[in-house]
């Protein structure tokens, strides 16, 4: 069922619902065989609430595909990512908090080392720190462009944001990093014939900062991609009819939850302060969504141990959440990072949902294994998480009479 | 697959099917823990059958949706709920057993409290007794309009159902229940050209009840919503190849069933004379609907006892089913009601289907937790259940060479 049907449903309702996000969670046997990260974790909590849940596994987008961070938390949103996508451009302005108008074009730049010959020598520069970006940032800035104004920010090391802000400006411009070295540099094309303005305006902004950086290797250059318009998608809030907020310090999470509404607090880093701040705002929010980012970067660092310890971590902080009395707790992961593969992955992420509301399957443990038996299905379509939690919490009417 | 591509497929056979609906079937454990009230229900007839069937567990219309009764039925009988949408009016009809014809706009009513400057008081009028409804409805029925038939029928309380037949009316009208107190009620309008003359018929229906019932305050008003045509759909024998037949007594599921075509008998109460009626008319029908109520009732009560007991009353009908040999017989829900909730709710609805052409799975009882494990899977969409019935039954012929 569509968001614009789901919202016809929804129903008034006193109640909260968490959502708690372990990003990354799902993940696979050491050397094939034996348990995975979740398995191996100590989580006496969570295998205790399960044992009082339904539990399955999720696939964010769909079978056999590997989801970026962006996708995953579209579809734990309720959001298809099949449908609702978003260009890098705009994640990477929602990332960095920047507060993007209808009229904005954004797009996801780098600095890179350019050759003599005018090619890519290096995607990233060298990877120059932070502090150098911002003031090579302070030099693009001062490049002005006719009838637009330019917005140039520091994300992080090699990265930054460059925003076009005018009338009538187009998304639909070909990215200029050739994702290769040894190759020239793309010109910025346009995708459609409404795309020739920002087109031009791109290319000037490119051949002004190529002059302003020549000096300034190894970031005498610069690569574009994601040039995108920020989507009007129905509102998160509205559709649920929730007072939703976002725990989450990275700027990924943040900027996700911005683009479908929420409110994103300032978010501390560790789980039990995010968990303090969730109880502190308890009445002024009918939905939370909390994300615990550490047991991706473990996956991804190739750390099984690593990973399953800061799972069991989590786990000891689930009580306190079970105090605050929400009428829904659903603990799940944006997608799987096995540790052994190092990457983000393409398998089932496990998912256990508390309501007092669920009828409890048979599942005892909170696991990928034991999550195959759950009354949610072992391979079910994340986006298909947000009605059936918001079922649960009484917030959704009935169809048809 | 739709149900344009299933007709292409249909197959003649000689066989039987048939569906045994416990209405509200699916429940929830008493207080959080426990079986269900189906798990709690003695049912050593259908524990023995599920040996020999495929379970799982169907979503009527979506995940976290609660069906209404329509939508649960079209679901059972293969019809997308989401795509084959019907009318809050034509609902209104069917569930008081007035016979439809293609010519005909029915709209839902309310009696209503209209206050000195013309705006809804109450959307209810006091719930005025149904027998108070007749004597206003004997009112309304003298309103003549030019060239169309008026029908004005008691619904219950407040409620009635209004019918204009005549030819080139349709159903795209607004409601003119505003839905809210302190508002005047609006106007019918036209929701596309062609709704212009019905649109205009209506404003003279309302304009004269609201002469005419001037004086019978606090009914001195009508609300009326969901205008609507009877819908031109595949019909259910035509799709399946089938001679469909209903034993059904409440007008609502009789009036589905007649809506996609079955011919709907006359049906007796009880479930033994409800089967006595099935093996008289044995000969004449290849597929029986048999909706049996008082579960559901039972869970709307808040009764789990009643629900389980009732539950085990057809449990002990279910051999005298199989003694007439059909070749399917599929025992499942519209929905679940669970006692602790009292209301229908958005839990997967429990299914066994017996036929000796299954390949039985491992589910050796039927309930809830134990068709988890069934071969039908634990959450799959209701509209796949009359497909996979047609199939056991010889009736869906090879798709493609």
């Amino acid at each position: 069922m569509d968001l614009e049907a789901l919202r016809e449903l929804k129903n008034e309702a006193d109640t909260k619902v968490v959502l708690l996000v372990l990003d990354g969670l799902g993940g696979a046997p050491f050397r094939q065989i034996g348990p995975t990260e979740l398995e191996k974790a100590a989580t006496p909590n969570l295998d205790r609430l399960a044992v009082r849940s339904v539990c399955g596994l999720h696939e964010p987008v769909a079978p056999g595909i590997t989801p970026g961070s962006g996708p995953g938390h579209l579809a734990l949103f309720g959001y298809d990512p099949l449908r609702y996508r978003v260009g890098r451009g705009v994640l990477s302005a929602l990332g960095i908090g920047f507060d993007l108008t209808d009229r904005d074009v954004a797009a996801r730049g780098n600095f890179a080392t350019i050759d003599a010959d005018g090619r890519v020598e290096d995607r990233r520069a060298g990877r120059i720190p932070t502090e150098r970006n911002r003031e090579l940032v302070e030099i693009l800035r001062e490049i002005e462009l006719p009838g637009v104004e330019v917005h140039v920010e520091t994300v992080r090391e090699y990265r930054f944001l460059l925003v076009l802000r005018g009338d009538g400006l187009s998304g639909e411009v070909r990215d200029t990093d050739p994702q290769e070295v040894d190759e020239a540099p793309l010109d910025p094309e346009p995708a459609e014939p409404d795309a020739e303005r920002t087109a031009e305006l791109v290319a000037r902004f490119v051949d002004e900062a190529r002059e302003r950086l020549a000096d300034h290797r190894p970031a005498n250059g610069l690569l574009l991609r994601g040039f995108s318009k920020r989507p009007s998608w129905p509102s998160f809030p509205d559709v649920w009819g929730v007072r939703a907020a976002a725990v989450a310090e990275y700027p990924m999470y943040r900027g996700v939850a911005r683009l479908v509404g929420m409110e994103v607090l300032d978010s501390p880093e560790s789980t039990p302060e995010k968990l303090d701040l969730v109880a502190e705002r308890w009445e002024e929010f009918d939905f939370f969504f909390v994300h615990v980012k550490p047991m991706d970067s473990a996956g991804e660092d190739g750390d099984f141990e690593r990973k399953a310890r800061l799972i069991g971590e989590v786990d000891g902080h689930v009580p306190r959440l079970l105090d605050l009395g929400p009428d829904v707790l659903l603990v799940t992961g944006d997608h799987s990072t096995p540790a052994t593969l190092r990457y983000h992955s393409w398998h089932p992420v496990p998912v256990l949902l508390y309501s007092p509301r669920c009828r409890p399957d048979r599942v005892e443990r909170f696991g990928e294994r034991a999550c195959l038996a759950g009354a949610l299905g072992p391979r079910f379509p994340g986006r298909s998480l947000m009605p059936l939690a918001m079922a649960h919490a009484g917030r959704l009417g009935k169809y048809g009479a």
